[in-house]
């Protein structure tokens, strides 16, 4: 049996079982089904770690109940701005995007990026010029505000009337995935809308190497979602990398410290996605709630959201090779 | 004595000393040394060692003869975009901006951000209304381009039109500084515009935290310079901070490994210019040529361009400390 496996993210928050309807879980967690099946089909055809952590990602993209591509959380003007950053664990090649509207699917431009331009990251009116010369799908706000973000949005903007304060908001729910090909390659995607009532032009730790999105092959890849300045501020993602190559850390207890790192500094919600180069998982969160799933070469598939759940945020591919 | 220092870049280049005319030379070292000045005033009145990395910064906007605010260089549309960083090393804050046109000091707009904006990296238009907002002075085009930038870009143009081909330029002479203060904190600061006939929208390394920029207490300050996409794909400052905490590696050791890592995949330029706690300094390039400063408490400065002054490049402060 070659080895490959998947592992995403659908952002990682501060919410109680009371707060969610049965109907969203129950979305959330078929929303999860879904990415983790079309980034598994890449990867069972014997396509790369690439492929599939975008695979996966546009699937959540095109999925209104994640906080990435449709359905996205609006700025304070109320629209839509765009993060996204892909890297390849092999070559190290990067690609990513920030502040982008209209692109429909943010990580495939950070993936065209990646493989043709002589450019890593394009931000705002250049990034979508770009998508126009590649004949990429753009699309107009009517297809990306659904009626919640829609009403999330107005909702921030009456509290703002009451309070005069800005308020950044939740819903920080990002998506990401990570993935091991049968080649042994490594990738990591992460793609979001960033925050409710974000200021214009906000970038968070999404596209940042580094920060919310890094891989290399023989170590790790690593997807993070939370609040981004934050995780931007701990170059989080790399710091994963670090303990394990530099202070000879597992996957697991590099994720785990990496949640912990500068917590006097740094306050705020944590989710961090990673997989080391045999294709095992880690996911680690400070909150009670992380929207994420894993599937491992030949074994059932898992989604999970709540902590209670957590028994399964480490899968071992060697307890999979029965 | 109060121990505090400061170190200063204005870019590595691939240049040899025959393609280098007397006066720009002489330029350029008045110009360090100005900038150094600056820094070092702050300093030694007891000032933070984020104010000191912003005025040495803010000297090399000023001065047309770098690449970073007046005199910066020019995208495929003949435009300016700025990118600009600093970090509080105390408190991890951080500040960032890309893609900003009109703002006369980009690294001053990146320190408001970091002391009054929730987010930590604004983008394009927003960037550009947050120092209106700000009243942070904007300039127009005629106060940006000098007309040595403006050949650059036509010649540049003319090239393409033989060659048919997009020619990233070089011109990557990023102007950055780290200080040490009274208090013992640290702090990193990088500005730059880019490359010559870069992308509308590139952003590069210089405003990535971890990228081109990081600063933490009691490990280091780094600043880089050189080629923006092989810095970001390798998280180089962040690298440098992770093999001093995690592998033990002594400021000049971290430095010089930095430089090298990932040679076989990231290819191009590298300048690296790093403090650690003591307010030790190293200057790591992989070019001939790499235009830096360094002054110490009570000790005379120094300015220095070509590799062949490299015996200055990495500066104790022991030695200082007579």
């Amino acid at each position: 049996m070659k080895k490959f496996a998947i592992a995403i993210h659908g952002g990682a928050e501060s919410i109680k079982h009371s707060e969610l309807d049965q109907k969203t879980e129950k979305l959330y967690r078929q929303g999860l089904a879904d990415a983790l099946k079309d980034g598994y089909d890449v990867l069972e055809k014997g396509g790369s770690a690439l492929d599939a952590v975008e695979a996966a990602v546009n699937s959540m993209e095109r999925n209104p109940v994640f906080n990435a591509g449709r359905g996205a959380s609006l700025t304070q003007r109320g629209e839509n701005e765009f993060d996204a950053a892909i890297m390849d664990g092999n070559t190290l090649r990067v690609g990513a995007v920030g502040g982008v509207r209209y692109v429909q699917h943010p990580i495939t431009l950070a993936k065209v990026i990646l493989q043709k331009c002589d450019h890593c990251l394009l931000v705002g009116t250049g990034a979508e010029e770009y998508a126009l010369a590649n004949n990429l799908p753009l699309k107009g706000p009517e297809y990306f505000v659904t009626p919640e973000k829609d009403e999330a949005w107005r909702e921030k903007q009456h509290k703002r009337l009451e309070v005069k304060k800005t308020m950044p908001g939740s819903m920080s729910d990002t998506v990401g995935a990570v993935a091991l090909d049968i080649n042994g390659n490594l990738a990591a995607a992460t793609s979001t809308g960033g925050l409710t009532d974000q200021l214009k032009g906000r970038v968070g730790d999404t596209p940042i190497i580094g920060g919310g999105t890094f891989a290399a092959n023989k170590v790790c890849a690593v997807s993070c979602t939370g609040e981004g300045e934050a995780i931007m501020r701990g170059v989080l993602a790399h710091e994963v990398y670090a303990m394990m190559k530099y202070a000879g850390n597992s996957l697991h207890a590099a994720t785990d410290k990496a949640i912990e790192l500068h917590a006097d500094k740094l306050k705020g919600d944590r989710g961090i996605l990673s997989m080391d180069a045999a294709g095992k998982a880690a996911f680690g969160f400070n909150t009670g709630f992380m929207k994420r799933g894993y599937w491992a070469a030949d074994e059932e598939p898992f989604v999970a959201l709540w902590e209670s759940e957590k028994g399964k945020k480490a899968v071992k591919q060697k307890e999979m090779e029965k």
